[in-house]
């Protein structure tokens, strides 16, 4: 089969690959019916990660079950199925706390930019659906296994409730579905940080209903001014540099609640700062296992859209044009239809 | 009046200085029943904070009410009254969401070891006890000043509750008594690093199940060990160094708290490091207002001895010799007798 490599900086080609294989008696293949890019694929792609080999990209899957091994018990054969960017057992001590990311034996599923994807610890990483879904069913159930998730996550991690005034920055896929994320959540008030007219479209029609161009201190002093000198009750951190942790902690009231979802890249927090601000911080790979279930149901119910954030959609051959148009912002989020 | 002046590096003198008086009408001024020197004093004592100019020490405070000025309402002369080490005006929304040490108007109170002590937004910052209390109970009751108050905040910041496993980090009167109150909150399993006989002993009659005597990253991998290989479900950092940090964050499970209440001197925190270990952190100076009441009436019920972390008693003009003591380790806490 033929999938997505990256070789180097801004080098994604498609090119061919072994056909994925059962290794494990844990195992399941699975046959994609959409895959995507992710705002992280981004970090390599701009040289920001060290790629040491070429390297098979894409975790953000959901699928045909065409094959599961001897020792899988849940997952059957034609079942469609969604899973984590991380395989995990279900079944440990950090899994049954509900953070499936940190699972003992978890393992990085890797090469879903491709046709056919093994994904190990089939019965603790994968939930199906009741039935195979319509075509149109497929973006929003696809963002479920890692964008959405991750909004999610950003939004429960960061105490989102009812009545409350929640902050989202980040404008990429993961900080538009926050804000879907926040409403579903019952906040009162959602500003997104945003200045591209798409995205603030899309982010008021998922739910926000301020938006803030300002960036840096002058955007901590917006939100300040925003909210009489308070500051927000939960702040979404949905980038992960230095100035995105800075906004999100700066705009935060005391007591209030930071989640930071975007993998940090040169974050470093001085331990005093973060004293004398008083506020809570929570984050790392969302769980999205422990969400699936639920975020699922909301997709089947046609309660949410968040396939929404995908405004370009190619066939997976074109992949590494994919890759430019969201390294250029062109596009907000790619389908890739293999 | 003569109290307590800081002048450099292991350098305070009882001298001189003027009697305290009424500034604003919100103030009160009490006659000190008791005081001592706090874990945070030996910051600048032993050179770790710049020394500007003579400063007046003691932020820990119990007494009698001696007046108040003409806008003071509900605190009286004559009452038995205990503050915190920040003044609150108690009704701002910081306030009113419990984090009264980041008061919009909040001022230091400072100069507490001494006879007499200005008490700025008296109304806000005073908890007065029902009637004056007996000598014997002097010592646990100005603990809810501050120590006790910091160690319980401590365990109410990383979630400690029934049937949990807790860490204490730090084995100083804060450490101790955040032991006592994890104890309180019901944890099953407590954990205490400690080296010290005496400071372990204290440790296990507030209600330590085990002492850890190893440190840094040999501490935490007998953490990991007694909890097979898991980690605690809560942290309680109560130093304000590197390596405590570090120990804390290293020795708790994905999911699970860490607190942090003492003030950081040097702690730099890696934001991928912390992504990718999962825990919650949160921390800051302690909003003693907060649990006043429930930590008096503990005390008061006699449910409670906290002043057992008082292990040396002085009259106030042999300050300094309470600052030794402590700076060398041969007292845990000082009390101190105006």
């Amino acid at each position: 089969m033929r999938g997505a490599v990256i070789h180097g900086p801004r080098d994604v080609r498609f090119e061919e690959l072994p056909n994925p294989a059962i290794v494990a008696p844990t195992d399941a293949l699975i046959r994609l019916s959409a895959t995507c890019v992710c705002g992280s694929d981004l970090w390599p792609y701009r040289g920001a990660n060290p790629i040491a080999a070429p390297t098979a990209m894409g975790h953000e899957y959901c699928g045909i079950v065409e094959e599961v091994g001897s020792a899988v018990r849940t997952v059957k054969r034609g079942q469609f199925v969604i899973g984590s960017f991380f395989a995990s057992d279900n079944t440990c001590p950090h899994c049954k706390a509900g953070y499936q990311t940190s699972c003992q034996h978890r393992e990085l599923v890797a090469g879903a930019q491709a046709p056919m994807l093994r994904v190990p610890l089939a019965d603790g990483t994968l939930v199906a659906t009741s039935d195979v879904p319509p075509d149109d069913l497929i973006p929003s159930l696809l963002t479920t296994s890692d964008v959405l998730g991750t909004g999610w996550f950003a939004a429960d991690a960061a105490h989102v409730k009812a009545g409350k005034t929640v902050l989202v920055v980040g404008d990429g896929a993961v900080g538009l579905l926050a804000v879907l994320s926040a409403r579903q959540m019952g906040a009162e008030r959602i500003i997104a940080m945003s200045r591209h007219d798409t995205r603030q479209r899309l982010a008021r029609g998922f739910g926000a209903t301020d938006i803030v161009t300002e960036r840096g201190d002058e955007g901590v002093a917006r939100i300040k001014e925003m909210t009489k000198g308070i500051g927000v009750d939960s702040a979404l951190e949905c980038v992960g540099t230095q100035e995105s942790m800075s906004q999100a902690i700066g705009s935060t009231r005391p007591g209030g609640f930071v989640s930071y979802v975007g993998v940090p890249h040169g974050v470093q927090l001085d331990g005093q700062d973060l004293f004398f601000r008083h506020v809570h911080l929570h984050g790392g790979p969302a769980p999205v296992r422990r969400y699936l279930p639920q975020l699922i149901e909301l997709v089947w119910s046609r309660k949410i859209d968040p396939g929404k954030v995908f405004d370009l959609t190619l066939p997976l051959d074109q992949v590494a044009e994919g890759y430019r148009a969201m390294d250029e912002r062109r596009a907000i989020k790619v389908l890739l239809q293999p």
